[in-house]
């Protein structure tokens, strides 16, 4: 079994993006499954093979300890890594060749809080790699372009998972879509769209920062997507076999 | 009137800080007043002068759309944007010197979406700061503290405000308090930690990213500060008055 972990902001498209790759995969003659380890979500686009919820119930816990939303979600994230052994033991009935996990809306309750790490090391796998979600609509200026991309980073170094770069929503940013693709690959393109849009003292924070993005790999291979036109699921599968199969593609 | 946004990871102190700032200014013989703008949060450990609770209401906003607790959630924090004209409006009546803002427990959903923005744009305020919150039960490890790091920065990029870094919960990490310090002053001392810590390929996006950091100024000048003991208020206070005052103390 390969795991895929999916993650990004509240909004960006995880949900979608683990249902469509559901779906690419099974295209291709491959076994995958999906798991969703949101116990705040009510509807999904796809059917889970194992659920969070089951063992997780959100509700019951606001009731339970007298939580209002933000702690009953606060709490419900953090139980997830107590569950560990029935998600594993549910995994291995399932015995997908491609696991593909969602994981919870709210990306911080997550990666910054003990239970994404854990559950990360402690699950069973024989590879595992991590897709990053850039909201294509979050990106609107060259300065929330590098915000995402510090996120990212923080997130790659928190999860401690080989990371891909995805862009989504490309169907719904026109032209912005061309912008983004060179701030990504070329630094100069990037530092000269910051230095039009900002004063001093930001230009200075922001593009040091970039350099060391830069050096250490970052900016390059943002692969865009849509989950919408299905754009981009060519290249996305590439980038996952390169880490998941050593090189091999799906057998199609 | 100055505002002070207080904002951080979920846990991390925002709502107690506040409290304790309001605290802190009015026993120095300033004016005082809290602003909640999180509208899930249940119990407050103050009394709010103005509640963003009065104009969103989570639990109507679950009924009402028939959404589960996430999505709910992310509405109601959309929401906040819409409800500025009432939020201004009570702020006014309220007038206080120094407006504390407690921003909501789930900060991706203030940052990077555009209610946050929004809010601190179109505030009307004299002088404006952020105060973000390094967690410090989090930063167990360097390349934890690097990951928060690029957070607070990612965070700094998004709401454009000038940021004073504050440690929390400085009485109950012992002996690591130091540690983090050095970090965070000392490059080397973290380039140090972080190659006994961890593989080739983390060391060397760890490195060059903390170049890029050091080298936009970021990280220097972290505050430990207990919200418990009152330990660092003064030297936060300080820092404070340097953005919102131009240099001129709370009087006293």
């Amino acid at each position: 079994m390969k795991t895929i972990f999916v993650s990004g902001t509240a909004g960006s498209g995880k949900s979608l993006l683990s249902s469509k790759l559901h779906e690419y995969y099974t295209k291709n003659g491959a076994f995958a499954a999906v798991l969703n380890l949101d116990p705040g979500v009510e509807n999904l686009a796809y059917t889970c093979d194992v659920d969070v919820r089951d063992y997780v119930d959100y509700v019951s816990i606001m009731q339970q300890y007298d939580l209002g939303p933000n702690g009953a979600m606060v709490m419900a994230n953090d139980l997830i890594a107590s569950k560990i052994d029935e998600i594993q033991n549910d995994v291995n009935k399932v015995n997908p060749d491609y696991l593909i996990v969602d994981t919870p809306g709210q990306i911080e309750l997550f990666a910054y809080r003990s239970s994404g790490r854990f559950i990360i090391e402690n699950l069973t796998s024989e590879e595992k790699t991590s897709i990053f979600l850039f909201d294509g609509v979050l990106i609107n200026t060259p300065v929330n372009f590098v915000s995402i991309a510090l996120l990212a980073t923080s997130i790659r170094l928190r999860l401690n998972l080989p990371t891909i770069n995805v862009l989504t929503k490309s169907d719904l940013i026109g032209d912005k879509l061309k912008d983004i693709l060179q701030w990504s690959t070329n630094l100069k393109t990037l530092e000269n769209a910051i230095a039009k849009e900002t004063d001093g003292d930001t230009y200075a924070l922001t593009t040091n920062i970039l350099r060391g993005l830069n050096l250490g790999g970052f900016a390059q291979g943002l692969i865009p997507i849509s989950n919408v036109t299905g754009d981009g699921f060519v290249n996305l599968e590439g980038a996952m076999s390169r880490i998941l199969n050593l090189g091999e593609e799906v057998e199609d």
